[in-house]
């Protein structure tokens, strides 16, 4: 029976990939500290530690102990737009508490393979549909971070001989997104507004496109690659391949929760105006042939878990660190600088 | 009087920058933790601080009180070879440690130009001459975090306007360097060795080429570029143009110190094989005009300084993060994990 570390684990996709590594029998641990998650969202089956990436001694103490054979890091602060504020909280989460993990796999010699979720924001304004072998330019400290921890892992395979996975999925939604986070997630502030009665708030004239991801489209793929070693020591992009803009995606969610679409503009904000990915190389070496799931059709499935979960309060994050420039709309939350 | 922040500058080229900045009229305060550098080399006329840019609270409370005008970062630790085996470290210091002074720059809003010492190793294996506009893939951590630092200072522009300035020096030489550190600066580790009556130690067949770049050459066109607003929000190569072997430069240092050539073969390690930059673009842009100080003439000037100076006790690093895979002669030094 394989032992995998799922990092994340009580977040949203790291919970899912954790429910499906259950299923094809790993021992699964699960290592989250809570900030986005939820101990309610770990998948009954696996075990639990509250802690952070960060935390080197736990880190390394955890793989002493269970003698991981997979390592899945999905663990992530993964707010794009908010990243230029907290440069030193994303770069100590999502750079450092990545390294750890990376320490840590080297060191046991037990890790068999590292499975990486990387972002579509590794591209920034590269021109859609985005292939793996666009050269990066990412345009936000997040979209920076999670590259550098990509180049780590192919600087690592080639000094050390750990095998690793890279997935560059984009906008998941589904079943267990942390709905409350204003920051991140578009369809999960979508349905929470929605929820509350509000608005939908779009920055600018909401025309951007995206192209948005199931979350089962995604998971099960990640969750299932450590078996497939002709995958190893490659990046794929994952996810829903048809661009919607973002006023079509609040019509959308308004039309699964059978309410009147209203819309908000914000000013614009410095963000990729359209982004959608190529996954014919996923689909090619992991042989996916089935279709994603369709918007309407994951949204209907979103929709009827947040109906019986019920609205969130909006979390403000407060740690800013450099308070300029910011949407007007999240400068009203804070304070001031820390 | 403009007011300049060094950091760094108690080591090499920090202090000859800082010397420059000096006879340019600048105020200036260098801060430096001292793990490279050597509180002797603070140039008369500048304060000192003896601190870590990785203190948060020390960087904040240095850019409220001075108000800097111009920002010279030049604090990392520099040992390539190295960082595959101190990864934590590595990221920590020369990102982490990065970002505390990018984000104290933004909030002080006086400074008008952030300059940065990055690393030809950003390109890794990529083919000489190197020019500019190479796409970065470095080969190891310390390049690695050159180049995410690099990208953070075009969307710290883009996002805050801050204007930057990014120079990619390569094996840079000369008075003052540390010579002690024998994981660093092969010049210093030969002449060194020479001074100890020691053979010059060799990783592999000693015909992977570099071309050495003497102190004067890189300290001023960087002290000096803060005045050369046509430079701002640019990248460039400095240092020396002529590619010599190892076992050429080991001749070289033999003959300026006046002893027999003794060459000590160990194992090969994983590095660039060749390396020279091309320096077009930055005699172009600054308009320099000089040739480079000779390989022999600069050796003969720094041996002057390091007979003087006296051989030095070489340091060992024992915070080893991994200790597989290192080269036999570094791992003879460690006694283990930490």
């Amino acid at each position: 029976m394989p032992t995998s570390l799922v990092t994340g684990g009580a977040g949203f996709i790291g919970s899912h990939v954790a429910e499906h590594l259950l299923r094809m029998g790993h021992r699964v641990l699960v290592l989250d500290d809570l900030s986005g998650g939820d101990a309610a969202n770990v998948p009954a089956g696996a075990a639990f530690v509250a802690g952070s990436v960060c935390d080197v001694a736990l880190v390394d103490s955890l793989f002493a102990d269970w003698r991981f054979d997979y390592v899945y890091h999905l663990a992530a602060y993964a707010a794009e737009g908010l990243s230029h504020f907290i440069k030193r909280y994303n770069y100590n989460n999502n750079v450092l508490g990545s390294l750890n993990l990376i320490n840590a796999a080297v060191n046991a010699e037990t890790v068999r393979c590292f499975v990486f979720t990387s972002s579509i924001a590794v591209y920034g304004n590269a021109a859609s549909p985005l292939t793996e072998d666009v050269s990066p330019t990412p345009i936000d400290p997040y979209g920076i971070a999670k590259y550098t921890v990509e180049q780590e892992l192919a600087v690592t395979h080639e000094m050390f001989g750990l095998p690793y996975v890279i997935f560059r999925p984009h906008n998941v939604y589904g079943e267990r997104q942390n709905i409350g986070d204003r920051y991140r997630n578009v369809v999960g502030i979508f349905m929470n507004q929605t929820l509350r009665d509000e608005p939908c708030t779009v920055f600018g004239d909401g025309e951007q496109t995206r192209a948005f991801s199931y979350i089962d489209d995604v998971a099960m793929p990640i969750a299932d690659v450590v078996n497939q070693s002709q995958a190893y020591n490659q990046i794929f992009n994952i996810g829903g391949d048809i661009p919607y803009s973002l006023n079509q995606l609040a019509a959308a969610v308004s039309e699964v929760m059978g309410v009147p679409l209203r819309v908000e503009h914000m000013p614009a904000r410095v963000e990729v105006t359209h982004a959608y990915a190529d996954h014919r190389k996923v689909r090619s070496v992991l042989g996916i042939d089935s279709s994603p799931v369709g918007l309407e059709e994951g949204l209907r499935r979103m929709a009827a878990w947040a109906r019986q979960h019920g609205p969130q309060e909006p979390s403000v994050f407060t740690e800013i660190e450099i308070p300029r420039n910011m949407p007007p709309s999240w400068q009203a939350l804070v304070s001031g600088p820390v």
